[in-house]
């Protein structure tokens, strides 16, 4: 599998003369970050891209690690026929033309071939193989129309091709770093649970994100999930859950939804998380990435704006978390320090007249209480005294060990300052619920760890000691 | 009321020489785009910001429509009976230390001055009176901090201050057009129910959101609510739902929080909608904004995506709305004019090989077919073929009559897109999930509409000229 991710030379089988079709487009995307040998491959082309253009991939004189086919479905078996003679062990195909419609024979005879040579093999009807480290990138989607994602620990599998490429772009724009993208098709040898399993031995990869439509072989899969929960966190939007919805996902992929609440007792039983959209996918994907699971699940709000208390309050309350109750001396630490009209108990209002040096004692005293799991932390900066101070001061807090969530909505000014927190390790989400939901998946896997065999996983020391 | 929109003069009283003070901000905020006269009170300053500076509200030549009170609690009553002998029937008291730190005496004392005069005020401990269009701006808020929002039909009605200013920067960065701000406080005088009867006939109102986290008078605002909701929408986040929620307002605005329960089935009666987050009060602020209500619950998808379709599909069912059944003439006419692959029938998933023109044939068909309410429209700017002409596609559908919610994710190409068919006049949002519920929102409020007395209001013939 990992020569998916770290060829040392990569075959583009299908590379036309029009710079608007996939596998040209695939050939640049590869050709802009990939540093090893780069094959372009047509029978009625002779250079590309300044490269030699071999007629066919038994022509390439050298070893190919990796072939990328954007051909006509028809034309796709005779090909892989070649690169199993050329032992070719890694191959994407993007074509379609597949099962999705109809066509479940020339599937089977991709099958039978990759069977044969020992293959494995990515698709068809995918987008392939994105890796932000080593610049394999076999997505055919013009680079001008998406952000270029910053490196990182976080990678998606995907069932979609659309859902795999609008999220990374999505994630890029909200400064998440990606390690992998991986869009695997109508999955005729290559499966999610490969990719699970694969990912959660993978260095690179932190948490892995995961869109799925539907599951073939639910016991591989409840496998794979159960080892990968206990390496690093594993994100689930299983779409197709309702009535009307499973229909669609047969018009769609061709899978079978299947029953929704099988799939969320097997999630739940395999410490899998689940969000209910992309937005919490990436919330969560966030939040974990940058944090180390809690402990338990009370959690102490820290506020400007006593509305935003009580809304956090709601959703802790919602999420089936606790609000923590602070110890006296946490609140005599405060009370000692503050105006009379700061509210000391959980949550904990500095009003609307704070500066900088009150989210100072408060963060000190409520990080020392040992009543207390997690920190809700909401920062509003169009208060006229929160001076930008504040943003050391909370990334000083972070030291306490207690996992410190964000909350801050607002225009530039807020930006600005959330950016420099979210640079320094503390997550941010524009409203408390959406704040409390990634605190409740802090939660959630703390406990599942609890039920891991053996020590912590690595990641997890990795982000100690950050 | 309307003195404190649309005065012609205003007295700031308690303007410091110090500019971090509350009063002085004040007076700066309202300098910047009040067009009326404005006069400065401070018995210990001559001149300030170049204009006279007056001992008291009494040595004022001139009549003020208008006084905002920004000094010591203490003093606040002696003020305010000065304004009562001055003739002035408006008056926003923006000092806090009243009932919220247990000086109820102190708040009665102020309800029996404006008892005596007839006066009307806003407050105390609030931050007043924001107005767009006429530059009245109490908010003592640096402007740095906020993005100064574009004019526009939106008004908000905050119990917390902090949360109207913050919910206002927020809707400002997304672009939504403002109106009124109006954070009121204690509510020793005029409350949510004055204001919302208040700006359910202010023409340049065409939106009402409401944050509260208690009402007192129950019966005023059921018949205020059920009056404004048949004139134009009214969006309620109501804090407080859980119990610990409860217990924190009680710290926070001193309000009786109440049962949920009791709000809930309040709410609905009156026609008034609920939003469970700020993010939401925005989403749905701004699709009834921008639409008119949906004539019933059925829901047609278009996508070039097949798991946003999934995704759509599954929220549709879960907001209790329907997907659309098309008719065989409006399939047939895709059908006749795209490749086999597409899917015609709903969610209609035109393939991330999509061009414009695709999206043309399917907008046309699918809002000629009469089962069809709404349109869900998921436009994925990553995919390769589509150009930047589906923009003016779009917007010409817009004149089918039928609603159009859009949904679109991703990063500077796709926001370049969304921006200008947000201008146009469609609604976007980054998930299914949220332009679901927005569609929720039209649907629900159409239900409404067909509850009331007379005709449809003003609000909606100007959406249709639009």
């Amino acid at each position: 599998m990992k020569t998916f991710f770290e060829p040392k030379s990569i075959a583009v089988i299908g590379v036309s003369r029009d710079i608007q079709k996939p596998g040209r487009v695939i050939l640049r995307n590869i050709l802009r970050n990939f540093r090893g040998k780069v094959y372009p491959v047509n029978p009625q082309v002779d250079k590309i891209e300044g490269l030699t253009c071999y007629p066919s991939i038994l022509d390439i004189p050298d070893k190919v690690d990796l072939a990328v086919i954007s051909i006509k479905a028809e034309l796709v078996p005779e090909t892989l026929e070649q690169c199993g003679k050329k032992k070719i062990t890694s191959v994407v195909v993007i074509s379609g033309g597949f099962k999705e419609v109809g066509r479940k024979d020339l599937e089977d005879q991709l099958r039978e071939i990759v069977k044969k040579y020992g293959i494995r093999m990515i698709g068809p009807n995918c987008l392939g193989v994105f890796d932000n480290y080593t610049g394999v990138d076999t997505s055919f989607l013009p680079t001008f129309r998406m952000h270029p994602p910053s490196k990182g620990g976080i990678s998606l599998i995907s069932q979609s091709g659309a859902v795999g490429s609008t999220t990374v772009d999505w994630a890029a724009e909200q400064g998440l770093g990606i390690s992998k993208m991986i869009s695997y098709g109508n999955a005729a040898d290559i499966d999610e649970s490969d990719l699970i399993e694969y990912l959660s031995k993978d260095e690179r990869t932190e948490v892995i994100l995961v869109y799925i439509e539907g599951i073939d072989r639910g016991r591989r899969f409840m496998d794979a999930a159960k080892y990968a929960a206990c390496q690093k966190p594993v994100i689930i939007v299983k779409a197709g859950s309702s009535e009307s919805g499973a229909k669609a996902v047969a018009s769609h992929t061709g899978s079978l939804a299947g029953s929704y609440q099988i799939y969320s007792a097997a999630f739940k039983q395999s410490g899998v998380l689940v969000a209910q959209s992309l937005e919490e996918l990436l919330d969560f994907g966030k939040v974990l990435n940058m944090l180390h699971p809690a402990r338990g699940g009370r959690v102490a709000v820290i506020t400007c704006g006593g509305g935003f208390g009580v809304m956090a309050t709601d959703a802790v309350e919602r999420e089936g978390l606790q609000m923590s109750k602070l110890s006296e001396e946490t609140m005599n630490t405060m009370k000692a320090q503050f105006p009379s009209y700061v509210v000391v108990h959980n949550p904990v209002d500095l009003i609307g007249d704070t500066d900088a040096e009150r989210y100072r004692v408060a963060l000190e005293a409520v990080s020392k209480d040992p009543d207390v799991d997690v920190i809700l932390l909401i920062l509003l900066f169009q208060v006229p005294r929160l001076d930008p101070e504040v943003v050391e001061i909370v990334l000083a807090a972070k030291q306490s060990g207690k996992p410190i969530v964000g909350v801050a909505a607002g225009s530039e000014f807020t930006k600005v300052h959330v950016t420099r927190l979210e640079e320094g390790g503390i997550p941010f989400y524009p409203t408390p619920e959406r704040g409390v939901k990634a605190v409740r998946a802090l939660v959630q896997y703390g406990n599942t760890l609890t039920k891991c065999p053996g020590g912590l996983p690595k990641y997890i020391s990795k982000l100690v000691e950050k």
